[in-house]
Order: structure tokens, then sequence, then C-alpha cells
């Protein structure tokens, strides 16, 4: 549970770097045990700077070392005392110092006793099962897969390897996850899509009988739902992150690489690209396609198909350029209103000169 | 798991349709063990053309059979070889269809070892309760309800006849669910409603003393959450469909037969009418009324009673055509406002010549 | 389970009120077992009037006493045969009547067979630990806390006194709650906030190192996710309410007695203050702060730190009084652009008059 500690040598290899160890600063040998913000961060703590403006916090950090852009300083910077770690990308660079620091913990390997196992259930090498825990009829457990208390895993269900389901998730029958899939708590994949048969005036429940295929690589935050396909597969391309809250419907094809940020909605059937950025509370209607490459801003609704990389937003999304203009304008819109009706003024004087 | 095998006579009288069988198409003794959308279906699929648009697709499709309406043939309809069944609501048949293919299989009757409950509980005939499920003191499960793994049925809960309640669902106490309720996963039915009464600068909890009722062949998605009611009963109207993530706060009140799409808020003390259409995302704010037969455009908001049958929109949700039109207008403010602003100039340089 | 009798000089000493006997009403030994909105009390009912609008109700309700402010009351005012109990706060009282007629049921003291607790786990006194439920190693659990079957308490999580946690909650490692904090089911504590970095196309995960502090007081609705910490906490403060549904991103610090109604989303290190209304569905953007006695209503989205008290309103949210005013116009610009339209002919019919 305690944090590992680190030499400033060890730290520069873990990230690739380049130590570089002013006068007075901490030395190679120098020992790290935390990371912290650069202003909090105190004698045994590594900070960071991403943004070249936070450079300015260097002269007074108190950190033991700094890791940041070599090309970010300036002849003028004052680095203070402090020792810099040079790297490329800063915030993977943090993301590997935190994997050395304090390395993620998962229970140990092994079934336990409380774990609820079909016989026939397929459970790859050092997978770890904890109590409560239920594995349905001829689910596939990949090798050490993390299958955390409290998880359902339904029939055929195929979980890759390496993947971690945090307690209290549902996973219906015959849905897959690829490798290194994380899902966290309280997700539901594979309940069933929204659909119905009308009947007069009432709805007749259409069954459900497709699945949901999760790729390599996903993470899917905490209380989402991912609806299996009516007929087919619901998708969730590879590298694609979630964020909590997500409702993805039946028949949704999402690409790779993609960010899907908090209480986003995508509606059924609808396609999202590769690479694509959907902000929070994003809205997609059904059957339309947002195609690679776009962004769609916080709040904003598709309602028909994007297909030209670029930034949108609005209801419906728009040009995010254009969105804000008229955005701008909407909230000013007692003045323009009040403007046109001095204008009419003017016209009805202008109209009785001329009368005159 | 696998697939069941129907003739095409078979899969005719299971929908009540009409089978015409055309020369070199699959004879009615042909076999279907699978369902699939036209233009992907292969030999021995069934697949269906509810919108006469997708007719076109008959020339080519390579299913064994097509459901559609007869009405919607015309003399020049190519229907290539394709053997057709005629029925008069093709989703209504495509739903049967998929539930003669591939009938949902639940768990077999019977409670598990590891399925706790109390002493008090009446269990019905037929009930499969599966481990970690929990029946607490004076609960009532109705003849042939399928209880998964991980479900919590709190202290004086009735579930109907013939009801699912999915994993890890939570009823709490004296909730009351009718017959053929379906509840998805991570779903919390009487969780308590948000009421507070304020005292100098803070919050004392007013008890949620009231229920949850809902009533026959509801269906609700998974991380829904139905609050109990201060006082009285929180109710969801018989047959009555409600999608994923949805908010249903305390005291409100749903009619029959109304459809509640993903990420839906209904605010307390609100009241929607019967046959209603809420789309995704919609809010309606607090002690207002919906009335029968209304909809609401994904993402409106509801701010005041809204009692005439229509489409509605925005927010606050209007008539939905007026609110097509301003959408329209609102995108292009920046347009307006450069007309307005030209006219300012043309003005000016009347009133100049008129000076003159 | 049953509703308790309680005298209304019992009841009238239970709020702290005034028993006003009226001649021919209940009398001070009258006995309630119930609590009614004012229109459907029958005889064995308390109920309330808060807003002095209802007082019309006085003259014909059933109830066998009713709780109001003595100021409200007006010499012409219809009294009917009712007893009355005076109070400043009649919410409150409510309150506090709810409490003693139907005083909230939780489990027993006592840890269930089927509860996993971890040797290494410490339990308080007379705490309830329902079945289902794991305690990891490490965790504290606080004196007449209530931890509900199905719930899942990580390693060297602390939970406070008095505290209750509902079915299926999930609480990740080293989160820490205070005391009679309110947890309701499906909510996860402590899942990882939603952080990458950038290599190349892909995603590489940034470890959410850091926790979840919650405190004294706090309720939490259903289905909430509350993310841990990349460094440092995500805070939630004392006092505060939070309604179903609700994300709560990395590192976001709320303060003292706010109240977050459903669906609101607040992204990563964002600062709410204390005294703060987030109205349903509202939306607060990454990195912003919101200070004390902000009311955001409904639907908002707060994109730049808001500072000086008061309503806000839109997106972006401004000053909820001139939001109004062009939310109402924006509803209208058919008409503003119809306007506009007439104006420019009319200019054109006067620059043609002066031509000639």
């Amino acid at each position: 549970m305690d944090n590992q500690s680190l030499s400033l040598e060890e730290l520069t290899r873990a990230v690739g770097g380049k130590l570089d160890v002013t006068e007075g600063g901490s030395s190679n040998e120098a020992v790290v045990t935390g990371a912290a913000p650069i202003d909090s961060a105190g004698p045994g703590d590594v900070s960071f700077v991403a943004d070249a403006r936070n450079l300015k916090s260097l002269a007074s950090t108190r950190a033991t070392a700094v890791i940041l852009r070599e090309r970010d300083l300036f002849e003028e910077t004052d680095r203070g005392g402090t020792t810099l770690i040079y790297v490329d990308n800063p915030h993977l660079a943090m993301a590997k110092v935190l994997e050395a620091i304090r390395p993620t913990v998962h229970p140990e390997p092994g079934v336990a006793a409380g774990a609820r196992l079909h016989e026939t259930a397929v459970i790859g090498k050092k997978v770890s099962i904890g109590v409560g825990a239920v594995i349905e009829e001829d689910a596939q457990i990949g090798d050490r897969a993390v299958i955390y208390p409290g998880v359902y895993i339904g029939r055929n269900v195929e979980i890759g390897e390496e993947s971690v389901i945090y307690p209290n998730v549902t996973v219906m029958e015959r849905c897959t996850l690829g490798a290194r899939v994380i899902i966290h708590s309280g997700t539901v994949i594979g309940s069933d899509g929204f659909g119905y048969a009308k009947e007069a005036e009432q709805y007749y429940k259409i069954p459900q009988t497709g699945t949901v295929r999760i790729a390599d690589d996903v993470e899917i935050g905490a209380c989402v739902t991912v609806d299996r396909a009516m007929l087919g597969e619901t998708v969730i391309g590879r590298g694609t992150k979630i964020d909590n809250l997500v409702q993805v419907a039946h028949n949704v094809v999402v690409g790779e690489d993609t960010v899907i940020v908090a209480q986003v909605g995508i509606a059924g059937s609808s396609a999202v690209g590769s690479r694509v950025q959907l902000g929070g509370q994003v809205g997609i209607v059904g059957h339309v396609r947002v195609g690679d490459d776009i962004l769609i801003g916080a709040r904003g609704v598709v309602t028909n198909n994007l297909t030209r990389p670029g930034a949108y937003s609005g209801f419906p999304a728009i040009n995010h350029g254009d969105w804000l203009r008229a955005q701008t304008i909407s909230q000013k819109l007692p003045e323009l209103r009040k403007k046109v009706r001095e204008l009419e003024r003017k016209i009805i004087e202008l109209e009785k000169s001329l009368d005159q």
C-alpha cells in the first residue's frame, strides 16, 4: 500500500528522460517517494510542468525534482535550485512516474472461497476472482484477469487477459471483452437494447438477441450502460476511453482511440468514428454517423451525419466557431431586439418626414 | 444457447402471416436459424422490411425469407427470388420471430445455495433466485419470477409473477412490482427521495416514508433510479418502458404505455401522462404535469404544465414546429445581427438625406 | 415496520411547537399514526401547511391535526374544526414528525454470516454488516454504522460512525467517509478519474493515485459516481447533499451545505463553494470555480469562474434574469426576423421615395 522509493536516476530511466542536476539541487541519488502539483510539492516529491505558463513556479517549488520539456526552458527562466528531468511528453512521463511510485495493487491471484464459478467456466492462469463474484456457464476468463467481488459474468462471456473488472459490474451473456480492458464499478455491459414493436397503443418487446464486443485496451468508467444489439453487435473499438454515466445504446459502433466524456448519450444504431472526442453531456441521436477525428463540444447534440474532421458544438451541432458566434449573440438578444425597435421608431419618423 | 430452427411454415404461423413462396425461392419447408438485417442476411436467415424505402434490397438479399407488408409491394417491385411472408406489422412480426428463434434463457427455477432468503419471505412456484441474491423479511416473490445473482430485495417488497430482476439490482423496502416487470442491472428502486428542510444554513433530512409502485408489464433499463415518495407513492404505470440512466424523483407519477428514453430526468412530484414519449436527455422540472399523448423531443425541458397532445421541444418546451423555426434562426443570429447593422447604417444615411 | 402512534401532545413536543386545540377538534390526547398531504389526509393523520396559499384547505381537511406557522393565520382564515400545531418551520417540523411516526428501520447490529471481513478490518461497536458485504484489508467501520448487503468496502477505507451504506454501493480503496454519511444504492466512490496522457494517437492511462474524502453529514443519492483524485483528494464538504446520477470528476472540491440536484456533471479539478445550489442536469466544465452562495438554474452550463453570489442560468451561465429575457426572445426569433425583414422593405421604399 505504501509508496515506492525511487532515486532520481531510476526515475529518469523509468520515464526515458534526461537528468539535469543543478548545483545545490538534489543529486541523482536523491530519492522521491511521492508526486504532487508543483505548488504543493515538498521534499521527496517529484512534480511536473506540462504547460510552459507554469514555469514560474520552478523558482519556488520545494519538489525534489521537476519533469518538463527542455525546449520550454528559456535563458531567462529562473529554475531555482531544482533538479530537472527533461522529457518530450510530461503528461506521459507523469503517468509512468505514478506507475512506478504507486503501482496499482489488485487482489492476489486465486479464486476466493465465496466466489461462484460454474463448473464449465474456463479460468485462465493467475486470475483473481473475488468473493461474491459469479461466473456463469461456459464463461472464459483470460490469464491474469482480475474479477473483483460482486461482479456478475454471464453465460458464454469472454474476458480477455489482464482485464480488470471492478466490484459490482454486470456483464451479461455472450458479451466479449478484449485484453487489458478496465471496467469500473456499477457498469452494465449487455443489458437489453431499448426496442419495442408498437401493437395498437402498447409496446411489445423486441428480443435483443445480439451482443456487445469491447476491444482491447478499452477503459469504461463507473455506472456506464452499454446495451446489447438487437441483431449483431454493439461495438467499442480498441483503445477507446469512456467516462462515467455514459449511455451507449444497442447497435452503436464506436471506433478506436475515441474519448467519451461523462454523461454522454449515444442513441441506437449510431456510429462514432476513431479519434473522436465527445465532450461532457453530449447527445447523439439514433442512426447517424460521426466521422473520424471529430470533436463535439460539451452539451452538443448531433442530429445529422458529420463527416468532415473538426470541432462542432450546439444543438444541432454545427461548426464550433459558428456556434460560438451565434451563442454570444443569443445571450445578447435583448440588445438586438431593442436595436430593432429603435430602428422601427426611426423608420416611422422618416416616413412621417417624407409624408409632410 | 444455440438458435432454434424453424421451417418457414412454422415461422409464418408464429407471426400470424401469409407465406408467398416464389418460383425458385425457398419452399415452405426451408429452415431458418437466424435473423439479420436485409443487406447482411445470408441463407438460413429471415429478414424484414418495415420501411418501404428498403424494398429495393429485396432483389439482392440472400435471406431465406423476408417479412414485409403485402401492401408495400408494387407491381414493379423486383422481389428477386425471395420467399416472402406478409404481415400487418413487420416490427411486431420480427419480435415474434426473434422470440421463436432465440428464446430468452433465464436460469432454471430453484433457489441457489448461496442465496439468502429471510425465513419469512414468501417465494412463489418455479421461482429462480441466484447466488448472492438477498431476500429480506416478509418479501414476496411471485410465481415464475427470476431473481438474478447479486439482487437485493428489501423488507416487505412484492415482486409480481414472471418478473425478471437482473444482476445487482436493488429494490428497497415496501416497494411493489407488478407482473412481468423487467428491471435491468444496476437499477435502484426505492432509494430515498431528495428532500430536506432548511434549518438556518443547513439541511435536515425529511424522512422519505412512502414507496414506489411499478405496475404490470413495465420494463426499466440499466442504472435507472426511481426514488420512493416522501408520503404516498412514486408510480410507474402499466406497460411503460424506461431506458437506461433515467432519474425518476420522489412522488412522480407516470401513466401507462409511456416511453422514456435514456438519461431523462423527472423532478419531484411531477406527473407524466399515458402514451407520452420523452426523448433522450429530456428534463421535467418539479411539480408540473405533462398530459397524455404528448411527445417531448430529445433534450427538451418541460417547465410548465403541458396539456394539449402534440410534439414539443426546446427549453422551455414549446410547440415542436415553432421551436424548430426558432432554433434554425438562432444558429443564424450572426446574419440577423449583420442585417440589423446594415439597416441601421441605411437609416442614418436616410436621415442625413432628409436633413439636407 | 408499522407506524408509531403519538398523541398530539407528544407530537407537539417532538416538533417543539405550540398546540391549539379548537372546540370540537381533536384533543391533546388524540392519537396520530400517519402523515399525509392536507387534501388527502384522513383521521389519524397529521398534515402541514408550509405555503400560506394552501391555508384554504384547512376548512375541509379531515386531518387530526395540521402543523403550520401561527403568523400565516389571519383573522378571516377558516380553520374548520382542525386542531393546529404552531411551529416556526413547518418543513422541519414535518421531518421530525415523520421521524417520530415512522422511524427508519435498519438491520440489527451484527455481522451477517455471509459477510466477508478481512481479518485486519477494524469494526466499531454496534455495527451492522449485511450478507454479501465485503470489507477489505485494514478498512475501518465506525460505531453504529450500517453496511447493507452487497456493499464493497475497499482496502484502508474509513467509514465514520452512524453512516449508512445502502446495498450494492462500492467504496474503493483509501477513500474516507465522515460520520452520519448516507450513500444510496448503486453509487460508486473512488473509481478512477478520467485521465490519460496522449502518446501519438493513443491514450495512456494516468494512474489515479489520490482518494475521495466525504465529510460529515453528507448524503449521496443512487448511482452517483465520485472519482478519486489523480493526486490528492476529491472532496465533498460537510452537510452537502447530492441527488441521483450525479458525476463528480477527479480532484473536484465541493464545499459545505451545498445541494446538487440529479444528473449534474462536474468536470475535473473544478471547485464548487458552500451553500451552492446546482439545478438538475447542470454541467460544470473542468478547472473552474463556482463561489459560495451561488445558484445555477436547471440545465445551466458553467464555463467560467463565477464569484458573485446570485442566480445564474444558461450556457454559458449568466445572470439568471438576463438569461430569462434572452431565452424568451430566443423562442420568438421568427417574429424578430420577420420584423427585421419588414424594416428592410420599408427602408427600400424610403430610399426609393427619396430617389424620386
